[in-house]
Parts: C-alpha cells; sequence; structure tokens
C-alpha cells in the first residue's frame, strides 16, 4: 500500500483539525464594490475586467482561509460561463489554491465515453499532447486539480479513463450518487430490481459502482481515492450509503445555504470522524457581507470568520455524535 | 405555435435532405501533418499551436461539409482538454459553423442544480452579466450553441434552468436517455419500479422525464427543442424510447466507428422519416485518410466525400423501411 490522494487529504484534515472545504462559486453580481471597482478602473470593463474581478475575489478569500480549511472547491460553471477568459480564471484559481498547499476539487461533474472521457481525464487529472516547436508531441499538464467530480449515469467505461489518470496521477474522483437538490429523488431514489431480486435505490446502485472503481486503490488509511457525492439533505440515506461505501470518502455540498445543518452531515462520517468533506459555498464567501455584520470590503475576513463557525459548528456535531477525531485537540 | 429551433432543425434537414451531422473531434495525433506543420511555423509550438491547428483542421472540415449536412457537432471535452486556450478555439469553432450557416449542437453533457445550473445555461445558450466600463453590469452572449447536450441523473430542478434559456432564446437541449457505449446498461437498464406498480427500465424514466421538459414548446412541425441521446448501439431500446418520446428529437451518436450501422438507427426516426439526428466524428473527419483512400492533406475532400456516403446510407436505409420523407427527390 502506497500513499494515496485519500491518505493526503485524511492528513490534511488531520493538520487543519478540520473537515470542511470552502466553494469557490463567485457570482459576479454579489463581489464587493471595491473589487469590481479595481477591475473597471485596470481592465475597463467586458469580460476580462469581470474575470480578473473574480480570480482576485478569489485570491483573497484562499488567503484568508488557506491556515482553515484543507480543501476548496471551484466549480467550473461560475468560471465556464465568461468563455475561454473564465477558463483562464479557473486555472489560475486552481494553481493559486495549490501554492498556497490546498488540496483543490475540480466541481465539474463531467461525464463522456471512451476517448472523450478520456480527454476529460487527461485534461482536469493528468497530461495533454500538444504540439513541441520540432513538428513531434510534447505533454503538459491540463487543469491538474486533485479530485474531480463525475456523473457515473453512463457507467464502467465512461469512468474508467479517469479511474486510470487517479492511478497514473495520484489524483482523485467523487463520483455523483445523491445530490442535494429535491428533484434528486426523480431518478436517483427510483427503486431498482438487480441480481434478479433485490431491490434498492438507483443510489445504491451508483454506490455499488463507485465501490467497485475505487476497491483497487485502497490506501494506507484505508480509504480509495474514488468518492461519491452524497447531499447533506438526505441524512438517513446518507448513513445507507455509508455502509455500502466504508472505503469512500463523501463530498458533502448541501450545507448551510442548501438546508442541511451540521447534525445532518453527521451520518456522512466513519465511526472515527473521518471520511467525509463538507462544503460550504455561498455561506462562507458571500453570505457574511450580505446577510452578516461584515462591510463588503471586509469579505476576506467575513470568509475566514465563517469557515471558522462551520469548523466549530461540524466539529461540535462530530463530539455529540461520538465520532470526533480522537487525535484532535 | 411558433417556430421553435426544433422547426429550425426539420427544415435545415429538409434543405439538404439529408438528417446527419458531422462530429468535429479533432484528435490531435490524427490531424494531418501539413496542419501541424502550418500550425508550427505560425506560432512555434505549444498550446497555442496545437489549438490553432485543431481549429484550422475544423474550419477546413466545415467549409467542405456545409452544404452536405445540416448540423454539426462539437464535443467541448477535445477542446477544454487544452484549458482556456482550447476553449477559445471551441468558441471559434461554433461561431464559424454559424456563419456557414450550420446548426451547432455543443456536446458537453453538463449538469448541476440551481444557480450552478444557470450559470452553466446562461452561458451555453444565453447571456451572462458581465462588468460594464461604467462600474454597472451588461450582457453578453456565452458559446451561443443552439442545442445542448446534459445529463439529466439530478433531475428536473437540475434541467430546468437550461429549459428556461431554450424558451428565452430559441435554443434546444439533448438529454442523454441510452448511451451507445457497453457500460450504459450498469444503471441505465436498470428495471424500475415507479408509480407503484410498473416496472420499466431506468432510460425509460430518463426519457419519461424528457417528454415532461419539452411538453409545452412543442412547435409548428409537432417536436419540442428538447431533445433525447438514444445510442444508434440500440435499435430495440430505440424504438420503445420513441414511443415514449413521440414529439422529441433523438440525437443518435455510435454511427460508424461505435458499430451503429445505417440499419441500426432506423427505429430512432418517426414513421415519416424525421425526428432523428445521426452523428458520426471519426468516421468522417479522420478516418477517409487514416483508414480509406485519400492522402492526408486531402482530408477535407475525404471528409466531403464520407459525409455524402453517410448521407446516402441513412437515406438507403429510411427508404428500404418505408420511412423516407415523402417531400425529398
Amino acid at each position: 500500500m502506497t500513499k494515496n490522494l485519500a491518505d493526503r487529504l485524511l492528513d490534511a484534515i488531520d493538520e487543519k483539525q478540520n473537515p470542511c472545504c470552502v466553494g469557490l462559486d463567485p457570482r459576479l453580481e454579489q463581489i464587493p464594490p471595491n473589487i469590481k471597482e479595481w477591475a473597471v478602473g485596470e481592465y475597463g470593463g467586458g469580460m476580462t475586467a469581470t474575470t480578473e474581478a473574480i480570480l482576485r475575489f478569489n485570491k483573497e478569500i484562499i488567503d484568508a482561509v488557506a491556515d482553515i480549511v484543507p480543501v476548496v472547491k471551484p466549480n467550473i460553471a461560475f468560471y465556464e460561463q465568461f468563455g475561454s477568459s473564465g477558463v483562464s480564471a479557473f486555472e489560475r484559481t486552481v494553481s493559486y489554491a495549490k501554492e498556497k498547499g490546498l488540496i483543490v476539487i475540480g466541481d465539474a461533474k463531467r461525464n463522456d465515453i471512451g476517448s472523450t472521457a478520456k480527454a476529460y481525464a487527461d485534461g482536469f487529472l493528468g497530461k495533454v499532447k500538444v504540439l513541441s516547436g520540432d513538428g513531434g508531441f510534447t505533454t503538459k499538464y491540463g487543469f491538474n486539480v486533485d479530485f474531480l467530480t463525475v456523473n457515473g449515469y453512463l457507467g464502467s467505461d465512461g469512468i474508467q479513463p479517469f479511474v486510470e489518470q487517479c492511478e497514473k496521477y495520484g489524483k482523485g474522483l467523487f463520483v455523483l450518487v445523491k445530490t442535494s437538490n429535491e428533484s434528486s429523488r426523480e431518478l436517483q431514489d427510483l427503486k431498482c430490481l438487480n441480481w434478479g431480486s433485490k431491490e434498492r435505490p438507483l443510489y445504491i446502485e451508483s454506490a455499488a459502482l463507485v465501490h467497485q472503481w475505487g476497491e483497487g486503490l485502497i490506501g494506507e488509511r484505508g480509504y480509495s481515492p474514488i468518492g461519491a457525492v452524497v447531499g447533506a439533505t438526505h441524512p438517513e440515506q446518507a448513513l445507507e450509503i455509508r455502509r455500502h461505501l466504508p472505503y469512500s470518502f463523501f463530498l458533502v455540498p448541501g450545507f448551510g445555504a442548501q438546508g442541511g445543518g451540521a447534525k445532518e452531515v453527521v451520518p456522512c462520517f466513519d465511526k472515527d470522524g473521518y471520511g467525509a468533506i463538507v462544503n460550504s459555498s455561498r455561506g462562507i464567501i458571500h453570505d457574511p457581507y450580505i446577510k452578516g455584520s461584515w462591510k463588503p470590503e471586509e469579505f476576506a475576513q467575513g470568509a475566514k470568520a465563517a469557515s471558522i463557525q462551520m469548523k466549530i459548528d461540524i466539529c461540535r456535531a462530530l463530539k455529540k455524535a461520538g465520532k470526533y477525531p480522537s487525535s484532535w485537540n
């Protein structure tokens, strides 16, 4: 057994004594005026000013929370919507977070088959071939995120190319199993018949595939780098999924803004208080100065305070459930 | 009833008398030497040379097939893997194809929830807000593809933001229902229990949602712009899905390279020979000079010949099945 990304994640969680993640999902309309003014002053408005404003906002958030949280999670939708310029801001956000010692989850929910899935896997997790000056090829890292979220609806041959890059480059995945939204029940909760007899919901079928994909990759501390997305809004289902996925990390969205509380996320953790990363986006990066008592130009301090509060809330809930990691203060 | 994108697609299919689509999925290693030499000469290697080579390759393909096919389908994975530079090549490929009068399907299989799904929908189908020079906001089209492929695993509240942009901007979707790959059976073929009694496969549950999402948007010629992805490799299942989705276009991948033949795609069409778009990627853009009798520098003529041959094959199969559109030659 060698150290895999799950081991690195567990070490980072231990170091910060915090299983929380800050979602870097900047909403332009909520970027504080001082940042917007700076960007318009420097770049005169338009796409570049917009994406530079987002990047600067992100960097200040990252600086403020890098000592508190082990992980950040930029959702590429908030960047890609601004085309190539936005994707450049995503690339630079990922690099900056990694420079600050953070583990980065690229939230992209990518999915495709065969060589197309491989193109995504190369671009997000591995290396891509590009033309070299002599007419041959050379390879370059792509986005180089640590973990990537993927959608498993297409099945194993859609996921295998990603798993291969995980093995090759020490990366990881979070596969959508049960999402935090209300409508997730429409397909994910459908009762399915498999193996001729057993009847179980689709999210358990998805979890069974995740288990299969990660089985061969379990690291020193008992976790595989092939994790699952399990919404904070479904505690009973989370418990059921946990039973089927003893070796998989859960990425838990839906905390805060989407209604899941600290108590609701406890079933996502194993008995020792590990195995889950709880994400909050708006609640950390925007709400403190929009709904809270911070001034807009104090957004970074607000984010720091909110991420400390989130850590306290989650740790308290873990303690109460008897799941607080024994080596933590 | 007003003309929607499905009407426009049907008109374009009638004009070319061809329900085929060319997949613009350029594989760098297979780009002909003359294009690579040109790019290295102009840009000296690296990411820019790479993506400019891809763009030039695409433009020559588009020029060659624009009179033959009504639709092209770039899969963003083959661009996004090269980061912001690749996304810029995607943007310019979409624009160029639209200038040439082609309908563009952005194959991105995007999926997320709430405001994140809206960010994707704005970016691909609608307009995004960007900073204006006076510190306010202005709006700009994003990628501005006509159709976007999406993954429906997250349910209605993940798809609704896309449907809203379709209504607002005259756009369309193809939702993954049954994909062409071997492993698609793992989840998509699972028998599900719904409504307390009926037992039907997950792909039919997906199809039922697609029907629901498109129901209110049916156009003059009887089709909604909310279509389904149905692989060419499953003719019997296609027939079953067609029964559940009488108003939805099928985007049919898996033709050619993936093993689906002209006969296999016939069940995807309605009785009048409409309602499906059959895609071929490698078989049109790379195979003619790799496996066929064309020289590498004749790749565009090879693509033209292959797209004419595909049209002939599909039309012959439609005729044989008594489904050839009555107004065509």
